[in-house]
């Protein structure tokens, strides 16, 4: 960490600052030139608040150099992390694909896609109860029952379930939810976080709207640092000025994260570009770039779906993509 | 709205999707185009999902004319709404200024803030006790300790109070607050929004990090969909490029919602630039583009200020940008 | 395109209009609803002047439907154009590795370079003569001398090369050059596309930093509008809030400029990044997205590269990308 | 300037590195930390060519201290510039409005516009020659007849020019133009800029529409590093994800500039928003924000405008902004 002192501050000043920093278990470098002067602060500085600092009189700015995110950080856990959900085990070299459709809507609709699926490869099984809408007069998913039906479903097919939760207060409804996911609205909103860092659940860390790896990074921290470490992380695009894609798929986060931290990452095509003409080459392309897994839409009857229909695969479409996968693995292993 | 028609879709086709949008109460009038056919949809399309409609095969595109947002669109509530926050008013030509600490930290810091901005000028107290940290190893405020150090100060002064609520289940804890703020982060936490839509608190709405301010709106809409119409608007800038600046001011978003809705729309300033000496031209900026308030971070002693320090004024500072805006207000009155 | 009409605007206002518009050989169509008029034009829209129209006191918003670009637009010319490259085809199938330094250095260098890529595969040459750099103070490439470099790697290898333009006035000195490549800073110097577009040299052109496809069309379409139909697109990462990767490499845009446009696609793995580690997940992912072909940076001694070396290959780092690419063809074939 | 160097690098590769800097005049601080070595760079740094240092092998990464522009820097240069346009001064307390249309379109039209904006307090008379525009199909300007018919308005009132160059072969063609204006999408058109930078011309160089403030003042650099120090900034916004305003105007970057520059800043809220209603508001907003200046559309027949009728005032609202103009300068000055 290195703080910039302003210009003219006084020697003592910055002899106080000093013996502050000391005091606070860091070793401190000092440079002086012509127009300015800098500290170089060594140590556990991830616990610093560099807003605190920041905000002292004398200070100019200040900019950290290594990381701030610690139970994350591959630098402090050299060895990939692999996340157990009920069996599937996902990271380090474990590939797998969640399939399922965006909203649960019929017990026969989810066993039939569950069925579906599963027969073309896919290991976990999808489908939105608590749906997150921008427009409160929008279809908001069935909720608690749409969570009964998905468990159905489980039980038909003997897959693991992923569904979305967005309050706190549900959990005690997710208890037989495999692996909960975090979508992008709630990537912040760190008392979910919190409530699910006391838990031992596996969790599917989606990325913000726009949010930075750094950011995302640090949301995982606050689940981790709960005590909860079974965190999968989730590329699913973000903003950018395009407006014929609905997002931007940022592919490259896949082999940046291999670098930043231990934890899976997987990507989700399907949300990313919201066409589902555009799902498979994006599925290759992630697998392609060291994905540990990919989470994909897909829909029986596409043109009745209550949501999201425009971005789903059917059951046929799926087959063929888990297919060309597979073959793309091969030559990347 | 108006739906787009793919390429070679057969007469029937489009037929049926006609009877179909009638039977939802819509009128539809179609124009064939050699490269394109277009249905008009006429109505009340404010609770049509538009992806349901997009998700149907022979449809290419969906665009909204009118707005998604109802009950905070100006077209259908042409006057200026007026939220009465504990007495003190705002909208309509009431401008009020809030002002506070980023972080409540003891009942003397509180009170002796609120004593000196209220002297200068302000109407409300802020005072942040549940603190939204990107870091789970940042200092998180002061709890509901910090709403009681703030209610003290409420009675020494007769300030309404103003502070951030994180979770709903906080909501009894907020019950003397006399206006909820909604952070940026949060501003797309559906289930908080539900949840105050219920009560009848005055309800203080920050404009997401990267929203538009149709998402902003969409947001207000949900909360009074819960039958809770005291919405005040607070632009605090949102993420860009730039990064000599924390965000970029959006000041055009003033002049621009007071076309778009009823509500009333102050400024953070501080926040958005999270540098104190760019505080005073953005108030006075603006006060002068027609905004109906401000928010200003104020500290008695900046330099060792626990949050955000490095954007706060001094109560002599805050002093003089209060009589300055108050000429500004004189000219553009 | 659709027009829409203002509220309270008077019907011979519009019937004016009307006429005006299909005098315009627009054939117009009329849906009016309880709050809103619309006017649909069907016919030749492209050549419309979308700013003529909505400066019109009584339209309030124009939306175009069908895409203003029209020479590049696959619609009106549903087969992949190929692009030769002095024998060197591209698109429709046909795949092609570019590669060389970012700079031309010396002729030792680039010889050594041309050799080394032209065995591992590549089938044209790059290297930069004409540098943008955003400092006046940084090196700004060896100009026409590195041309002449680079013409000599040529004679040496006979592989067809590649550089950068920054002025028209020295299209002259571009004569031998194969493929001229026009710079994200410069997609829409519009005077420099005009140019372009009066000559029949292959243009490889790059997106803005900051731009859309349709804007990146657009500025295909002004080369194409001058009677210059040889253009390459190429992908090279966009500007994000993102800041570990240089850029965001927006792979999605493979595929969707491939149902936009008949134009083929390459992508620039190496600036999209900025890190040599990234090159080859990224150029993989390209290759399964179904790119026509890459853009790679390589270096014979990336540590005294004058410029970009931090995302430049080693020639045997390239030989195992080359490769790798090769068996992701064999598999998305 | 600080340099990161990479975990596990031998002591005598950075001997060599702290050598190598030492030759190059800067004096070299080392900090040794258990995870990073962090070697501080003092002296003269704008003219390291940071990517050059990047590329080294035992590098990681290079951070910035000091600003990499030097001949636009406040710090060495603390005095505000004046810059005298034909007789009329901007900056250092001297504020000035450029008036005129989007695009000169006949005689009758400039001159009238010229009269009516000087009555009123504009200063300077600007008017598009030479129009960038997004299509090839668009009206693109009157070109050297516009120029032409400005020069007559000129000489008709007496007010000093402006207006647009895109191709520096005009340069003749501007001879009689007293302010050169650089477009957005040519603030980094470098060549433009080196060629500019050989006159004596002042400058208007507007901000790109995804540029920061660094960039946009290294591109000031390019021109005062080839000798010319006439120049004016102009901030016109930049894209955002809004899309209810064309693009956000960013009025804090006036006072941040007032900071990190000696050179005037001029805001232009006509193109920034898009929205004539917009342009009063902004106005006022720009002007208490400090503004040197403000440069606004007026066309004495928007109906008919060819060009960004949209966002143009009448000359008699233009006269209601330049007298509420002056009022906000009584206050803030």
């Amino acid at each position: 960490m290195i703080a910039i002192i302003k210009q003219g501050v006084k020697e003592n000043q910055i002899e106080n600052l000093i013996s502050w920093l000391e005091s606070q278990n860091l070793t401190v470098h000092l440079s002086k030139g012509e127009y300015t002067t800098i500290l170089g602060l060594v140590g556990d500085t991830s616990k610093v608040d560099i807003e605190l600092l920041e905000n002292l009189e004398i200070v100019e700015k200040v900019k950290r150099i290594s990381e701030p995110f610690k139970s994350a950080n591959r630098k402090f856990h050299p060895n990939d992390s692999v996340v157990d959900v009920s069996g599937v085990k996902i990271g380090d070299g474990n590939f797998a694909i969640i399939a399922g459709p965006c909203s649960v809507e019929s017990e026969a609709q989810i066993v039939e896609i569950a069925k579906r699926v599963k027969e073309s490869g896919a290991s976990l099984l999808r489908g939105g109860a608590f749906k997150p809408r921008t427009s409160p007069y929008d279809f908001q998913g069935l909720q608690a029952d749409g969570l009964e039906l998905l468990k159905i479903a489980k039980k038909e097919t003997g897959m693991p379930i992923v569904s979305e939760i967005m309050n706190a207060n549900h959990l005690s409804l997710f208890e037989n939810v495999d692996l909960i996911q975090v979508g992008a609205r709630n990537m912040q909103n760190f008392e979910l976080l919190k409530e699910l860092g006391k838990t031992k659940k596996p969790i599917l860390l989606k990325r913000g709207l726009a949010n930075t790896m750094k950011e995302w990074l640090m949301s995982a921290e606050y689940i981790m640092a709960g005590g909860n470490e079974n965190i999968i992380l989730c590329e699913r695009g973000i903003r950018t000025f395009e407006t014929y894609t609905r997002n931007t798929l940022d592919i490259a986060a896949v082999p940046m994260l291999d670098e930043l931290t231990h934890l899976p990452i997987i990507v989700d095509p399907s949300h990313a570009c919201g066409i589902s003409r555009l799902v498979k080459p994006m599925a290759l392309a992630s697998a392609a770039a060291g994905a540990d897994g990919l989470m994909i839409e897909v829909h029986n009857d596409p043109q009745n779906a209550l949501c999201d229909g425009a971005q789903s695969l059917t059951p046929d479409e799926f087959d063929d993509v888990s297919k060309s996968v597979a073959k793309i693995l091969e030559v990347v292993k």
